[in-house]
């Protein structure tokens, strides 16, 4: 797909200066960008590139005031970073409406029911009594189990395995190779010391926009449902135990894991590598930091958490600069205690 | 599938109280669950749900004395709780034995051998010299490579990948996404300052009654093999490297991880996110806790760990709580500091 | 595949002591091969083994004195370990060059250009407009997007996948189950609390001998490239967020994480469990131990640092010795209070 430089102004409400006829075909950073491409430039920090970009056009504020020439087109707009987001959005958007119609072979069960615009990819697998909504993307080796429920225009992408019952709302995105709905880990331990296998009979619900990273793993409750609220955006290789929920708009980095019957509040950050531990509470707002291990609930809201376990992170970092000291602090108390010795006490100066 | 109540209570060996006719299709919690389900009451706290309740029918103790009418069936047990899970399994039973034959496109090596119940989902590929015993279940987009032998009654869930010459035994279950028999991270430093692989030749052996999480991954044994002993639960996105061996009945919480030759032994806990280095022995009915990390072999049993590196459960916390108070207790030593300057030794009176 | 004691021998430029003619199928560690196996002997502490083995073949050293009779063929060799590595080598080279030619069904789109010696697993996808080198091999249920560039004599294990665009270099490894080119996790948050994602059109590069492991996730940038750099190896479930850079011959070890933008220098060792924040710079041959968390850019090459925030190991450890006593250093600290109290100031006395 090419565009002219007036043809992207255009879209964006944008006026070009300078050639409006040249074709751009990409999308790349001012300093790196080479013909054909558009850029932008929102921080002026990075002004000096404007002046040296091989960059075909670039996008730029109203207020701009140019301090030498430029080899380059501009479009100028009231907010150059939130156009050049829009641009990446329609970009997006063209790209992956091209993927309709059937890769053979795939499987598909007959009693499966879907909206228009569906796409299947090679290898794909869709099981019995599925209902797909419009516009639903299921990319190659990817695995839709029995009666799973997925909204319009929801992607399911590479090898993702969604199990059976598990119900996705619209517009939500499943990476490659993540798992959706795999059995909780219970096990009761029994007299002889194994354990015996508690079955998972839950599901998983992912309300709407919810996206889920590559090689995730978002278990079934025992009964009733992991519930994943509208908005959540899990990166890659998290784990999310049996009858958890997430509350709306909240967000958590990779490689975190949330164990059992644990429910996050609202719009919370958990960062990388953060570990919850099962049955708590988390109220909304409730930042996370990376490698913070939580133990216990969290009432109120807009908290700011780290440590393992964890505590409130000012109060963290106070303490840990004291720990990198300690092997001085240990010294000053042992001088300390060496010369107490070396005082005597007033009875035994009287 | 439907039952009636009094085939419940029959299959449960319990009575019923109101009608045994009504038919029950699902469980679900008692403050949850609607016409059609069938639940249980064990924990008196949640006795005023019974009273309240929807569902059909619900699982109680012989014992319970009711003290106000209830709108839903009563089947009076021994032990609600253990017949309530009974029924847990049951149900599963009856949803995993429903599948069995062959979805077509799959593969399957024509030197494959296997019992009778096989089933083989769509896309699933089984490789030249498998043997796999009798109700082996193999669903879609599974791989099992060349010379992989599989004990009966285990079910492999879909995109699970067993690499060649891997041994499974049987009543096992390899959840979706999981990797048995990756090569081991190997690799021999070189002079010029990079790496040459070091091959790994060695498998997998998984015995009876193992279970392994979506997503983790089994390294293969450099030579050898690594081995899972009977019985041991393995959650989702955990690591175990090449040549480890997890003792019986040992059960590892997801995104936990083992590194190389490690040894660990029977009927240990690992938490969530724990790490043990390589070349350890941990001994039996060691409990690690979250996040710990372990760098020193454990000797004596049944001890609680955590902190990284990691030491035992009740110093570390009694340590974490004066952290905790660090800032505090250096001010309280600077003061001391202070105090001690203005007070002369005892020398300076004389 | 059999060898006898004399083509092996000769394949080592050693020399053979007893029969030559005997046949070895596998190989195995000296105190468990059995007979049919080849096995070395470097370590003299292990030499006891030598005199009791049930190895067809041992490669010792041309030095070795017997100290008794021996029940196996020896093959003298200069340095036995290193010999071995290289039977290793080549048994693993005969192994993996077995796999050529296209199992049926698989999709490879008409527009893929590819040398020779592909493989293709059955249920493999290849995405329009990839070109192959020689000798690629894509194992089954593997997944290659559209415009995929892979180099020679790279293999693509069972159920990776590669997102369209991707370039690998010539002689890597992608293990069962990784994903490369997964969307970075870019969301800007909207004034309701929800977030809009940013969409990420940058792609993966990998360059030559790089080892990506099993169920890992390496994320495609916002624009331009993440690059994984030569030589560069990863291990199982290790998380790489876009626009990340991994410096030439760098190791990350299992579970891992890097965030964000951060650039790895060259020849850096991150050990398990690591996790280093967005943004930052890690010199040249920094080590990172296990569980340790990044949170600052390191300037200087060769630093060694743990903790969370990590520094430097040596200190930290110094720390934490005294944090195992924070206990009783506490209780010390009590007790000079105690003790000054008593004790009257100076001028108390006069």
């Amino acid at each position: 797909m090419k565009f002219t430089v007036a043809q992207i102004a255009h879209l964006l409400g944008g006026t070009v200066e300078g050639s409006g006829e040249q074709e751009v075909h990409t999308l790349g950073k001012i300093e790196e960008a080479g013909p054909g491409s558009i850029s932008f430039l929102a921080n002026p920090k990075y002004e000096a590139h404007l002046y040296t970009t091989r960059a075909t056009a670039v996008i730029v504020s109203r207020e701009l005031e140019l301090k030498k020439g430029v080899h380059t087109s501009l479009i100028r707009v009231e907010d150059p970073y939130s156009s050049f987001t829009r641009l990446l959005e329609e970009y997006h958007r063209m790209l992956s409406f091209q993927k309709t119609g059937t890769e053979d072979p795939c499987f598909m069960h007959q009693s499966v029911s879907h909206g228009e615009g569906l796409y299947r990819g090679a290898f794909s697998y869709i099981g019995a009594g599925s209902k797909l909504g419009k516009g639903v993307k299921i990319y190659p080796n990817a695995y839709i189990g029995e009666n799973v429920v997925i909204g319009d225009n929801t992607i399911i992408l590479a090898g993702a395995k969604i199990y059976p019952d598990t119900k996705i709302g619209s517009n939500c995105t499943i990476h490659a190779g993540a798992v959706v709905g795999s059995d909780g880990f219970g096990f009761a331990p029994q007299p002889d010391g194994s354990y015996k296998t508690i079955p998972q009979l839950g599901n998983v619900v992912l309300e709407d926009w919810v996206s889920i990273g590559a090689n995730a793993a978002i278990d079934c409750a025992t009964m009733g449902s992991t519930i994943i609220r509208k908005g959540v955006k899990i990166d890659n290789l998290v784990q999310v135990a049996h009858n958890v929920e997430i509350g709306e708009n909240t967000v958590i980095a990779a490689q975190s894991g949330v164990a059992g019957s644990t429910k996050i509040g609202r719009s919370c950050i958990l960062a990388g590598q953060v570990g919850v531990i099962g049955h708590l509470q988390i109220a909304d707002k409730t930042t996370i930091a990376a490698q913070a291990g939580v133990g216990k609930s969290i009432k109120q809201e807009g908290k700011v958490l780290i440590g393992s376990p964890a505590f409130e992170r000012d109060d963290y970092l106070k303490s840990y600069v004291v720990f990198k000291n300690l092997p001085d602090l240990d010294k000053r108390l042992k001088q300390l205690e060496e010369k107490i010795i070396n005082l005597r006490s007033p009875d035994e100066h009287s």
